[in-house]
């Protein structure tokens, strides 16, 4: 195998995005566009990976941080342009260069390999990644002869009509032989009515020269498509969550509603796990076997064990255990570790907490900055009450204990293991193991009371 | 230009509905699909429109009141006689009316501005707005001769076998010379199986006298469709789902799923606000540049400023500042006017409320009826107490004061600038500012509590 | 008629399921898919169901107990050998079986009787369900003669070139004459590549000794495929929904986007009711008329009255009445029957409860083994606490009461009717009818308070 390099053409404004957001970052599935480039290239033993940045250089180089070299191009004066900026990284190196836009995020891995393995294996100077579309207006076309050997890419333009009717476009990822793309990008003019250096004109020029351009056909065009607007970045964002979608439930993941299912490129998900509609997942989620996951829950960065359910519920850096239940409608944010056989209930809040297992927050709870221990019971309405209006500090409920209804537990406080916090309780001081603690008022009945009415 | 009328046909029962509503009152994203019309023809400079009204006349009047006028259809004796109720309104009138069903709420204002033009610049005495479908099934054809000049428009049962095989069909909607119309639709009779005035049969009144006719093509036949029954109405839904949804990915706004995403016609969205999946946009709803809202969310006349964040959340007559996040799991009831730099977090609930910049409300509050003023915290569970069985009060929170947890605010109360309230207190009495109110009772452990166990 | 029999197929592994769950007991909309092929055979009077069962059996028995009879495969040696194993039940019997797999979720009671009476008609011995697919590879060809009589059924590895070029294909669905096909089953051989004995091989000796095979075409292939995998199971789920949501909107239900909008086979649903997206109705659940029901909303086991809401709410095996509005983001859980006029607002959660006609819980409570009466108001936060640690009790609330916010109701206690209960109160001992009660301290404020801040 030849030493592969690659250059990231990642420049462009993207002025059809409408954005602030520079192109190439736009998230497809929870993720830059420009990454999923990197991600499939990182795939294919690339030596050198080089990403020409321009408009918003420093948040793609930020992007891309240590899985790339980057080249500035401060004038976009065209894609031939764009490639000659990394001649200090890449010219005068013996091997095969694979040049890609930034704003393919549907690209696979697979089509790559198989542009650098046909590239080898016809011994072409070039060779085009070419697709197959009924709508191919707009796109040069490759004109085979009747051998299908590539005799010219015809931009649109360009083309004669008969030209036009080839449904075989150029995608503009390109193999070349490093070498030679470097001695032929010196001699790329821009005598055109943009007045820009064009890549196309190396093929050219190659041609030229009598040496040899292949082509390999993409599996499908839209895998091919460079994302320009807003619209196609719908698009992606659907057929990556296809993609994505069904490679789990090949894996043994029921998905109820795959349209409604949306799901990270890096999670994981055991078999026997239902996920249902209204659900998104992503970030490093990784989810065990049997689980039954939403509806309309959103996790991001989730540890789940085994045959535990999450549903209606938001769940941000957090982990629970095995056969644990959470939801519908809770809210457990960075930082909860819960634990297994655990219950989490309807409007439960928590964050920095780890809570043992066996124990429970069945209903309308806020549980913060907390060390819960195991078969706890937290009443409905139960709070730690861990701010002061100054600083954050702890509870502890150690296990065991049993913490009544609409009570507050001001931290830093502890309640002992075994304890019974009475309902309606605000404690402020520790709580003895086993103790009973109360602060509440006596009840009066006042007979007959003359009440507001309507 | 000559002068412009329309008929609007908005009278027929639309048995296939099986509804009490009224078959043009169904609204599509959420506007009745006679408004749609309407909303069509307000942009045209249409002078009179006319809308013809039978069943459920008064509620379709209520919808329309002042964009129409009205005449009443008592029997539905068919198109040609519900048009001809309009005489008082438009005959002896120069000028071009257009004819239009109630029940096509995908037309467009460019669609319809092109039959006018069409009418205007062929001198046709009628144009026929025309559709191509691959299942013309049912429609009447529109036979054209070897020139494109319309001969005649033949209804499917008795066209020839040819006939049948023509793909462009009557779309039922029209322009005509106003004047020639009052004169044939006089002369329309009812002599069919159906026993009813037919308005096609004007046009072969025209064909009949040697004059022309002629047609106009629309974009798509999808955008000419008249609703019968639900299952078009969920058609309809979807197709004017994704106009509204393209214009605003057009412009800028990330859809992350366009297939289950619903915003209004009325909708105002600023660059750079993503949209999550679930999430509905209804009413005259206004949100900045840069937001964040959804998924699962709902806004029903929502005023929403720059880089603010609603998630899983309901809001309706509400508006919030810039910089702020609301929910997930927040409910923002009308009357609610919430300041920049704000947290509303979740399970909080608020109604006619203004809340101050800065302040927050982080978890399990009902703020209803109150004045809350900057940096003010609320804490875990505080309620307004606003309601005494009989009438609502008003709480008033004055700026930087603290609520505690689990507290109550019985209302009328004001809490000072600067105040803190402890937790599990119920406030009756208003609190100065800067001090400190406190209404509960001391804690008591008592060791060895022999509590209840399973 | 023939008495009928059927024979469902249900011994096969499904390894492509990749599941520790038995394959014809995945579901799909909320209902096995063996359950849905033994719910079309219901429709048919079918004399004698036999299931042939092998991994899983126990589970499937459990599934179709009371419906069907079941037989043991202990080996899978092909589905031949499948259908011997019904010898015991059907051998002898005069009439016609149906052998139908139990993968085949989406064949139609009409088709298959369809199927009954093709075979009836033709006199044949055997009639093959057959189906249209642009895609026919794998599946076996169905050879028919100019006069469109069934020559043979050739294997896809057998087909010739233009049999391949054939679309009909066999879809595994057959009925025989019951003695014809016991009598050839005995005969039929195991000398293939697989050694397994093949139902197709007794179409081919029935046309060995010169008796008909007749063909009945299904509507659509789609509704006669098996399910092999999870995307297929998810594509079966929609084509299924996308019947179940056709049926209600054909009898006047709205559903605003039906590919979001989840509905099991057995929800009645009435007249100009809404669903909107997002919204899964499960089990036995039925829904008055004029209902709005959703967004985000998940029933199961659920009846609901006429014009009554349910918002962005979990409700299971409960029940509400007329004109009552639950949600957004309630919980209401088994055993829960609320009256007409009511009022369940956000946050609210419900269980063995009833709550009787005008009451109210509209924010922040959790009312659990409750009995509450009619016209009373359960004030934001206040709470049923029902458990002790040991039991759960119950609690009364008798008309007319009102419950201040924030308070506590602990179990087993009774507030008296029209009583009257402030804010901030844990309430242990009964409530005298018409009675104040009050359990909380002084309000006390200290000025000047040195308060900690950030």
């Amino acid at each position: 195998m030849s030493d592969r390099f690659a250059v990231v053409l990642a420049a462009g404004k993207g002025t059809r995005m409408k954005s602030k957001l520079y192109k190439v970052l736009h998230p497809v599935c929870g993720k830059a566009m420009v990454e999923h480039v990197v991600d499939a290239l990182s795939a294919l033993q690339v030596k050198d990976i080089v990403t020409v940045v321009g408009h918003g250089a420093q948040q793609v180089q930020d992007v891309l941080k240590g899985r790339s070299q980057f080249v500035n191009q401060n004038e976009q004066l065209g894609t031939a342009h764009a490639v000659l900026q990394t001649k200090d990284q890449l010219a005068g190196k013996k091997g095969v260069t694979l040049v890609v836009c930034g704003d393919t995020p549907l690209l696979t891995a697979n089509t790559l390999e198989s542009l650098f393995q046909k590239h080898d294996s016809t011994g072409a100077k070039a060779t085009v990644l070419t697709a197959h579309t009924n709508a191919p207006e707009g796109y040069g076309r490759i004109v085979r002869n009747s051998d299908g050997i590539v005799e010219r890419i015809v931009e649109h333009k360009d083309a004669s009509p008969d030209e036009r009717d080839i449904c075989e476009i150029n995608t503009g990822t390109y193999c070349f032989d490093n070498e030679t793309l470097f001695e032929l990008l010196e001699k790329v003019g821009n005598d055109n009515s943009q007045g820009e250096y064009y890549l196309p004109d190396v093929i050219e020029l190659i041609q030229e020269n009598g040496w040899k351009v292949a082509a390999q056909d993409a599996p499908t065009f839209s895998e091919t498509i460079g994302i320009n607007d807003r619209v196609a970045l719908a698009n992606a964002e659907h057929a990556m969550r296809e993609r994505i979608l069904t490679a789990h439930m090949r894996q043994g993941v029921t998905i109820i509603d795959p349209t409604s299912t949306y799901i990270g490129t890096d999670v994981t998900i055991g078999q026997d796990t239902t996920v249902y509609p209204g659900t998104s997942i992503h970030g490093a989620t990784t989810i065990g076997e049997d689980c039954l996951i939403g509806p309309h829950t959103e996790l991001q960065n989730a540890v789940i064990g085994n045959a535990s359910t999450v549903k209606q519920s938001v769940m941000h850096d957090s982990q629970i255990g095995h056969n644990t239940t959470v939801g519908p409608y809770s809210h457990l944010r960075p930082g909860t570790d819960i634990g297994d056989a655990c219950r989490v209930g309807n409007f439960v809040e928590m964050k920095k907490t780890s809570f043992g297992h066996g124990s429970k927050a069945p209903h309308l709870s806020y549980i913060g900055d907390a060390v819960i221990g195991e078969g706890v019971n937290l009443g409905c309405g139960s709070i730690t009450v861990n701010y002061d209006g100054a600083n954050k500090h702890q509870t502890t409920v150690e296990d065991g204990a049993f913490i009544g209804c609409n009570s507050n537990l001001v931290a830093p406080v502890t309640v002992g293991a075994g304890a019974f916090v009475a309902a309606g309780s605000t404690i402020t001081e520790d709580v003895p193991a086993n103790a009973l603690s109360i602060a509440r008022s006596r009840q009066v009945n006042k007979e007959e009371y003359n009440r507001k009415t309507k």
